[in-house]
């Protein structure tokens, strides 16, 4: 068994309602059980609703833009080379706080699927 | 509880037999019990040995540089947004193949901790 190369030019963007994702690597693509490797543009003034996976872990890089990461402890600015840490269980958000520029980030899941907070 | 923002800068790199690396979010700083982040510089013309991590995944991202992953099925190059995964129990290294330049990337694990292959 070998690794897996992929560029990001290579995958397709979907729509999503904050702006457009991409899937890198995995359960569908190259059968991971531990990890979700996607790219995430966050279209120019959106955001996320603030929301939680009980027992999903998510990091956020971000590759360009400038955003916050929201939670209920408070607000704090992210920008190129910028991780977060979200915790399991974590209300979160985040949101691209320039007008005419989406955010780009790599998303990075773990476990790859979880069931959305209520 | 909030979420952790942590800018590269921040945090300072430790000698390892392959270039230097620092540790970016894992259970030593965040608690995570499935993510670990790395960033790792790989010295010119210095290539990990062959090795596999039974229980874990890995997915590499390469920042900046010219390489190569290596499994059992062969040499894959690898440069800057290249994204690579292996996966568990897969014998794998990594080789930075230019004479006068770190190749640098960003390590992703999970689960954050595993026994090195015999």
């Amino acid at each position: 068994m070998g690794s897996t190369v992929v560029k990001e030019n290579e995958k397709t963007f979907q729509p999503v309602e904050w702006g457009k994702t991409k899937n890198i690597f995995g359960p569908e693509n190259v059968g991971s059980k531990h990890l979700k490797i996607n790219i995430t543009e966050y279209a120019a003034g959106t955001a996320h609703n603030l929301h939680r996976h009980p027992d999903q872990e998510e990091v956020i890089y971000i590759l360009d833009g400038e955003g916050i990461t929201r939670t209920d402890a408070g607000d704090q600015k992210i920008g190129p080379k910028s991780f977060v840490f979200v915790p399991a269980g974590t209300n979160h958000a985040t949101l691209n706080v320039l007008k005419d520029k989406p955010m780009k980030a790599i998303i990075i899941k773990s476990p790859p699927t979880t069931r959305k907070g209520e």
